[in-house]
């Protein structure tokens, strides 16, 4: 029997259902959605700059498109259910994986290059915690039909122009508040040659051990390639097994440090055995700075870092991880990297990649937590007061002339009418400039009165007298003659 | 593993999944999105201009949440799946339903009145069919708190709104390429509760008959309003069993005309009897007559239709429905009413609430068929050729200049540099307007070359020979000095 078709379960209370959303999930209400809609408006503005397309793609997939892309973790948070059919689908987790999937799909009519984006939610049934949900936002660049690190550089310039655009810059002291961190597959693979390490499971268990430097430190790291060690809980870690000789080859590596992104190359070039793999991929890391000179990319901005190893066992060339420095907590908030092979799963072709994904909703929090985003209760700019003395038709027609005129406004709808201290706690609290008062006087006069809500707004708060509230009330008020309303709301709200 | 990072191992050898879209699912690549991007940008702006608020909730919420909220046919066309901690739940299957939960469950905190927008997709597991898909997307604006028709008077408003944003206006034989329909569940209360039929199950019966009067034609729906009648089929519809004379009042009372508003309300006072619930619906309907007027909605816009019966089971007060009568084949492509019930799922306590829907997917399937929105294959503006001869990062300088202006720029990146015809095919394409040539002449002589790709195009397309090509390929195309790049193609652009 089909999922959907399983009969319905009742309420548990009579009548009444809970109102609750589900573990794991979240809700966005409108200061929350006012700013990622501006968030999203900036990235896509920045992505489409870059020649990047949008696309979108179900929700839902065939269960066999996604199983086994993402690994044994993934396969395990994946929300599976049936098809009507009774075919066994899941959402998707990830952004890459319907990526692939359509370049295979359409390559025919579609032909390659091809550069897309796309901005929308995915799914993994994980153990939910802080800051951590079951579905979120990922924000992808993806650009199929090349194997040039010019691409890698376009896709890395996009990720600091991205968060440039968000307002992040370097601080006083020197920090600066985004930094990408730069490393390519290709030159561990070319140091693990030169160690005589050909095995690819062992090159694998190499780069997950040393993706842990930051968290477990040097001393570990050391234990681990070798011959393993006990944690904290005191369970063994089984080691790699390494010589000593080869283990410090790999940590004397991974700590090479220099100012800029050439002399990256040229340290590198001291520390890696000379081979053909060491030249293709010293080769491709100074091509790959001097696209980034090229695009405007600051040593600042991205930095070449020998120990980012995070997502090298699945990439292929370049990979990119963007962090805040100044708020490290939030980790990695975009990250990428060359995988020349993942459209090779839904077709007998290699078709090369290379992408980025940000991570909308950790980002947010990340730029949130620094001060650079604050959240906007409202994009209406004008309340029209609601009182009972005044139809509601009359308000409509100021609502008219200054939506005709693009501001955004609301006329105040309460159950009942509420007095005029209500309302403008309501438009305060929202964030509004500005209110009307239209009563009946005022139609007869051919007026209205406009307040300035950025003006007495502390006063209004906290007279509790209602005589006293009407004076307090009056700052920032103005008579305006009816035909000149629209004029006046513009010039105020322009500043 | 981050949200960042993108997983791409690269697929089991094993064998090759087939790409493909679940059945009932679409993808949508870039000429489309951008298009379904431009438009809900459009009515997003009007919503906001009527201040309504955007939020986001999750796809998937508690199955009790869903079930029952829709009726029987939504019960079975759910997609249920179980939750990591094994509860049921199910993905929404539209978008006002996770109002209502909403308001429930922030009311302490939010306050009304509350007016909101929700754009984003809702899952229904029924039968596909051409133009039917099981994931589509709905536009929504719902405002909770006041029982005032001037409420429904701005969402019909901002319904007019969205059309006219969309380019649709009155044709030249004066039939309106779109219209809303209003009519007032209390009016159909009162004529029934004149004809005696207080059963809320005969009434609703009722109304489903009378829902289908433009399918099945006046007979009948005669017919099933008495003793019932034969389908097409062969099967037996079961009447409603009403008295002759009560039959011909219904008939008559959705068969009422009038030019206007103020006229259909004067027309259908002498249809109803008089009682308190035949005057209270004409008052309601005479102030949403004179608050529409107030907002500047024309009768061709929106007319006053005792006929409309659909969802008027559902719905308690005014409802509305918008179609394209010059495409009249794509039905409703938005609806809603006034609903004063559905917050009371989630709480003890009534809600006045009213909304409607734009149905997002047939919305833009009709106005493509009408010719009013041109699907547009991309945002880019410029390419930047890429030919083997000039190094890839010469290029990224060029692409940097561009992109800074805020250009949309792309620099082709095929698999291999493909020649010069093929690039420029690529960039018509996809419609863009400007090509950049960059040589190694020109890189020394401190020049580019400029073509403007509306020109020329033809020729480029019908020649052949290489020869002739070239000749025709120069069609349109401008040495520009280095420094004067920018400024030269912004001139182009502005046309």
């Amino acid at each position: 029997m089909s999922e959907a078709a399983k009969p319905a379960k009742p309420a548990k209370k009579k009548g009444i259902v809970s109102p609750q959303t589900l573990k794991g999930f979240r809700d966005y209400l409108p200061a929350e959605m006012i700013l990622r809609n501006r968030v999203i408006g900036i990235i896509r503005g920045v992505f489409e700059k870059y020649g990047f397309m949008p696309i979108d793609t179900p929700i839902l997939e065939h269960l066999e498109t996604l199983v086994g892309a993402g690994g044994e973790e993934i396969n395990k948070e994946l929300f599976c259910l049936e098809s009507p059919e009774g075919d066994p689908i899941a959402m998707r987790f990830d952004l890459t994986v319907p990526f692939a999937r359509v370049v295979a799909q359409y390559l025919e009519t579609m032909k390659l290059p091809f550069r897309r984006y796309h901005i929308a939610p995915v799914f993994r049934a994980d153990k939910p915690g802080p800051g951590r949900f079951r579905q979120f936002t990922q924000c992808d660049i993806d650009a199929a039909g090349s194997t040039s690190v010019a691409v890698d550089a376009e896709i890395i310039a996009a990720m600091c122009e991205v968060m440039v655009a968000l307002g992040l810059t370097t601080a006083e002291d020197g920090t600066p508040e985004f930094q990408i961190r730069v490393n390519n597959r290709k030159l561990v693979d070319a140091l693990l040659e030169g160690c005589g390490i050909t095995d690819m499971d062992v090159a694998k268990h190499v780069l997950r051990v040393v993706d842990k430097l930051g968290k477990v430190g040097v001393a570990n790291v050391r234990l681990e390639l070798g011959p393993g060690r006990i944690d904290d809980s005191g369970d063994p870690i089984k080691g790699v097994g390494l010589p000593g000789e080869t283990i410090e080859k790999i940590l004397s590596f991974i700590a090479v440090k220099a100012d800029s992104r050439q002399e990256m190359v040229a340290a590198l070039t001291e520390e890696l055995p000379e081979s053909k793999t060491s030249a293709d991929a010293l080769q491709e890391m100074a091509d790959l700075a001097l696209a980034l000179d090229c695009l405007g990319v600051s040593e600042g901005q991205a930095a070449f870092d020998p120990s980012l190893a995070r997502g090298l066992d699945y990439y292929t060339g370049p990979v990119y991880e963007g962090f805040l420095p100044i708020a490290p907590e939030f980790g990695s908030v975009m990250g990428g990297g060359r995988y020349d092979g993942l459209v090779t799963r839904f077709m007998n072709q290699n078709i090369p990649s290379a992408g980025m994904s940000i991570g909308l909703d950790r980002l947010l929090a990340g730029l949130q937590s620094i001060g650079k985003l604050q959240a906007c209760p409202t994009t209406t700019e004008v309340l029209i007061i609601n009182m009972k003395w005044t139809p509601d038709h009359e308000l409509l027609k100021v609502a008219r002339e200054l939506r005709e005129a693009g501001i955004p406004t609301e006329v105040y709808m309460g159950a009942r009418k509420k007095g005029l201290k209500d309302q403008l706690s309501y438009a305060n609290n929202k964030e509004m400039k500005v209110a009307v008062i239209l009563g009946p006087d005022e139609i007869e006069q051919g007026i209205v009165s406009v307040k300035n809500l950025d003006e007495g707004k502390e006063a209004r708060e906290q007279i509790g007298d209602n005589e006293a509230y009407r004076e307090a009330g009056k700052v920032g008020q103005q008579e305006v003659k009816r035909e000149e309303l629209v004029g006046y709301i513009k010039a105020l709200l322009n500043g």
